[in-house]
């Protein structure tokens, strides 16, 4: 079993992720937020479970949501120190974790939560196993990846081809780890199809519910135009699967 | 509701198709055949109908399979008369339809397949609810189409950047009509995403069982190299789903 590269704990990419619209406004600064939001089931009462939680940013928006416990699991000490300078809710506990190694509790979640962290991940198929163990029959997971489309190419930057703007893909069925300068140099990410993204969900013993690739609105686009790029290729991709 | 296209009964179509290796070899000539195959459920004493069966190779092969009766429907005469060219078989029956406008019998199928005939077909929604109907509790839907990162860009043709060969993706989130010069000019195909596929699915009451995003095996590729550059992007995208 690997570790995870845990890059968010290089200095250097620590202080340029706290630079990200994200990071700086939280949800309302990720433009696939309301999107994703739209997947969640009712959160009144439920114990909910965050991992890659970052800042806190989600577990602090499902305690407004009613939610009754939230835990957040984060392998950076930086970003648990940073959801730890919120005010304090004994509701909401944040644990260090590795999502390569992490155990977790059966039966102990109805909603398993996770924002853009799955693709740091090696070992999937792994924490899935564990995520559907955690989760009450029929509760739900939700979750944003990078889409496969981003994550595949060589060079992945906008080619100006002479009659437009393309992205140059390529590589897209060769999965596996892809080094990016992101942030920081050599940031590890693991590139999968979506195929393998959702005969992992359903192989498991999950009834997918909801698949986007997400895409700015038109309200998004009048409001920051340089999003309109954005709809030659999805950058994200969101899911969400009940536990059957 | 419009009428579909029907660019097989254009003379020069039908006759530049009547090249294409899965005209000449059948089921055999295509590449992405072992793995659409893999999804279909046994089809012994089923009742199947094939949606855009074309020269009748899988309606024979569903036979062949043990399959009770066949029905295959195509839009296109001349299609229909080359499947007619066959020695008859009484437990298959082809009939002329648009799939557009196409009536289906209720609880009629137990299984309801097509091979690349959906992304000619502008109302999938309705052509979709007619085939939820028309399958019985618990049927099958195993169908293939064009992948929506092959139908999307304004240029679909492999493009060499001076690191490699790329695909130049472009307008993938822009759904809608494009119109194609493949083996005749203004070839009409409706690109959708795999977020609309899935959504259109899973929302008409069926439960996603299989999604693979073809590309060549290392033995296909031994057996003809040309194919390696398939793994730069797929072409085709092949859905499996049982009524619920």
């Amino acid at each position: 079993m690997q570790t995870a590269q845990n890059i968010y704990d290089s200095e250097e990419f620590f202080a340029n992720y706290a630079c990200l619209p994200r990071s700086v406004r939280g949800l309302d600064g990720a433009p696939e937020w309301p999107a994703l939001r739209a997947l969640l089931p009712e959160l009144r009462d439920r114990r909910v479970l965050d991992l890659g939680c970052g800042y806190g940013w989600f577990c602090r928006w499902a305690r407004e949501a009613g939610a009754g416990q939230v835990v957040g699991i984060d392998v950076s000490q930086k970003m648990l120190a940073r959801a730890g300078s919120y005010p304090a809710d004994p509701a909401i506990g944040y644990r260090r974790a590795d999502l390569e190694t992490v155990e977790l509790p059966p039966d102990a979640f109805d909603v398993v939560f996770s924002s853009l962290a799955f693709h740091y991940i090696a070992g999937l198929d792994r924490l899935l196993t564990h995520v559907h163990r955690a989760l009450t029959a029929g509760g739900c997971l939700v979750f944003s990846v990078e889409h496969p489309i981003y994550s595949a190419p060589a060079r992945p930057q906008w080619l100006d081809t002479g009659w437009g703007t393309t992205w140059p893909l390529d590589h897209y069925l060769v999965e596996g780890a892809r080094s990016r300068d992101w942030l920081a140099t050599g940031v590890v990410k693991h590139h999968r199809t979506i195929s393998s993204y959702i005969t992992c969900i359903t192989g498991l013993g999950f009834s997918l519910t909801g698949f986007v690739e997400w895409g700015p609105t038109d309200a998004q686009i009048a409001a920051q135009p340089e999003l309109a790029q954005e709809r030659h290729r999805p950058m994200f991709m969101l899911f969400a699967a009940r536990r059957r």
